[in-house]
């Protein structure tokens, strides 16, 4: 029946399969982002893969409108796969926040596609889990959203990471104060080089090319000059936004939010103020996040996000206002995987029932099942072949722990427990039913 | 900033977004779906959303080509969107089976797009979960699939429901025995229909249409004829396919597959041997699996599958025998609707902290962290409004408790602790800490 000529399996550039011991860590974590969210009161929401395309291209910049998936489907419309999860957010929003009314507090994990460039080493499909409470301007959320990126990196198993925090309205409060504010958008794409261009080449870049003095200049990088502990930080703010309303807003917030995650029980050391983080230039309107792991701040910022004052004003004339972050889930795999944080397992069962007698089968199931029944994961193995080939199927897969029983075993009701690691055996009673069985082996997967 | 035109906010024809409360729900039932199939070993993998195209037209129907949403990416490929899971995983394991060894148990829970036609109340975007275990021809996963199927339906809440089983060898046989081998793809077609146009029907139709003389027309019918226990179907099915090899060896299979069914502790009453089920033409090769709720029996199938001799012939010359079954979500997520099994709530968290007194926000948050510590989730509201308006939020989204307190209850150490169900109160001490207060949520959470 075969065909004469094969089709080459094949998966497009930019784009990859997920084998079990990687997709095993995926489901993990984003198991993990589930759970967190949950636990603060956000609710999940999916929207379609697909959008019309002129939902898509209306906010995208001109880069995200080049690396759209775009078509005219079968009945002849114009549609998009979507490149964010932003997007669909503003969307969904304008068009349900009526039913549902607000505060909206939402997370959504979901693939979304790019036309990247991949030789930068990116893909083209990957998934954002994105959360987010719309619908109010109280600190509260903005206080959450920090202790909701605390908690989420902790969960996954991190110790040593910064929250890196700011204000928008802080620049923009001493842009106002020198009479900038019109100009701020080029100034900010200038500001942004300091990390890659030394602070000189921004000064004299800015004078160059955004019509600042070099006395403006100098005021403005003073701002990211800042350093010393948090509330060293905020005291030199105090003093250098002074003279503008906005800038004197953007401080206290930032202090009101310092000391409520204090009060949350973050530690002081997790939590940096960063003057110099601005995200974009247009979106962001108050507080600003990026989350950096000290021990591979290179890989860039594994979880960012920040308050915004209007969300959807492309399809609704109602003001949504709104905080979240997006957890970088490619990123923190690749940490992870860098920190060697992750196991080299295959299979998701501990348990590895060996089988060995085909006369036995019935007997086979039923232990089986009765390990499932207290609670483990077990494979039995498909075919009576020999032991050893068995036990190496099931090292390579890395499950822990193998149950061997032939008849012999079955007859004097017992077996044999074998852990993988060790190599270590023991032999377990089943004279009582599965329960010494499950005992056993729930101590050695606890060691 | 508003533009003057607004976008329509709209979703395309035949998507559709998932409100918290939908999405909620099938979150748990996915969940549920993955504990399940991990439980017996399966393991997690990912394909990309787009395919070369000649990838998916190779394996598909005339009518899954035409319902493929296919288009020229940037770069000037044919590339298509995933219809199902199974070419995908074809394409997969002639991929990747060297690697990985066989067997290859798998499941793949993710989203499939098809331009169905929406008026028979399809969506052209819904989620598959399919398992699937590749490389072996023994009949043990014949059975852990039935037993998986029947795990999963009860742990989503079932308990009234029929696996029916059959086996393609069966019908292969009488037909072999009756000399219409060749004939087996029309007269198979004519014989799908019984259940719509009935017996005497598809007689003259397979007469008229396919060749086949009136005996041997009432032969075949002969067997979708069987009634009866299980043992007393497999007994006549032994005696009308003797003189087959084929059908001896589909009826011996029948015969063990019910034996270690049973041997595992599944119930008799939700495995019924139904010999007149095919499920398409020529797919499947050996076990045949439907699965029906008793009190929704028209809903159709809510989980189908079997064994199929060779799933990725058109990729590699390796012959991968397999078999598994898909979970159909959205039948199975309105049958629940329909049966009304499930709560109406939009939120995942139980516990809601009123935020009541703006002066004590930093005690808000240490109770609410006390508590997300002690495993509860827990939704601290975002303004200090009153509570009356708050208390309405809650009752909205569906928390189940309140925890309410003010500046003279903190200073008191105490709080009001508010079933939002019944409309009672009690007063709950946080003199020792918050472990008073969890242990009152959790015996009301209990109840």
């Amino acid at each position: 029946m075969s065909p004469l000529s094969l089709i080459s399996p094949r998966t497009l550039k930019g784009f990859r399969d997920h084998l079990p011991e990687s997709m095993l860590l995926r489901e993990k974590i984003i198991e993990i982002a589930r759970c967190l969210f949950q636990s603060y009161g956000y609710a999940p929401i999916d929207t379609p893969a697909l959008e019309y395309e002129e939902i898509l291209l209306g906010k995208g910049s001109a880069e995200t409108d080049k690396q759209l998936y775009r078509f005219e489907d079968p009945g002849g419309r114009r549609v998009g796969m979507r490149f964010d999860l932003t997007v669909p957010l503003a969307r969904f929003a304008a068009q349900h926040i009526g039913d549902l009314g607000t505060p909206l507090k939402r997370y959504h994990i979901a693939t979304v596609w790019r036309g990247e460039n991949t030789q930068r080493g990116r893909y083209r499909e990957f998934i954002q889990c994105d959360f987010d409470t719309i619908g109010t301007q109280s600190l509260v959320t903005d206080v959450e959203t920090a202790l909701v990126i605390h908690d989420l990196i902790v969960a996954v198993g991190f110790d040593r990471f910064k929250i890196q925090i700011n204000n928008r309205k802080v620049l923009t409060g001493m842009l106002e104060q020198l009479g900038l504010r019109e100009r701020a958008t080029a100034i900010l794409r200038v500001l942004d080089k300091r990390a890659n261009i030394g602070r000189d080449r921004v000064a004299a870049e800015m004078v160059a090319s955004s019509g600042v003095t070099p006395k403006q200049a100098d005021q403005l990088l003073a701002l990211s000059d800042l350093s010393g502990t948090n509330t060293e930080v905020l005291d030199q703010l105090e003093r250098l936004t002074a003279d503008s309303p906005t800038g004197v807003e953007g401080t206290a917030q930032l202090r009101q939010l310092m000391a409520a995650l204090e009060a949350a029980g973050v530690p002081e050391i997790r939590v940096q103020l960063n003057v110099s983080i601005a995200r974009g230039l247009d979106y962001y309107t108050g507080t600003i996040y990026e989350t950096f792991l000290d021990e591979l701040p290179n890989i860039g910022s594994i979880c960012s996000g920040g308050r915004y004052d209007n969300l959807a004003e492309l399809y609704t004339r109602t003001a949504l206002p709104g905080v979240g972050a997006s957890l970088g889930l490619d990123r923190l795999l690749a940490a992870m995987q860098e920190l060697e944080m992750v196991d080299k397992i295959a299979t998701p069962a501990e348990v590895f029932v060996v089988y060995f007698d085909g006369e036995r089968l019935h007997d086979y199931l039923q232990l089986a099942a009765d390990l499932r029944n207290a609670g483990l994961r077990v494979e039995f193995y498909s075919d009576p072949k020999k032991i050893s080939q068995q036990l190496k199927y099931a090292n390579r897969r890395g499950h822990r722990l193998a149950v061997i029983a032939g008849s012999r075993e079955f007859e004097s009701a017992t077996c044999q427990l074998k852990n993988l690691g060790s190599g270590d055996s023991q032999a377990v009673s089943l004279a009582d039913g599965p329960g010494e069985l499950v005992a056993a082996i729930r101590r050695q997967l606890a060691e």
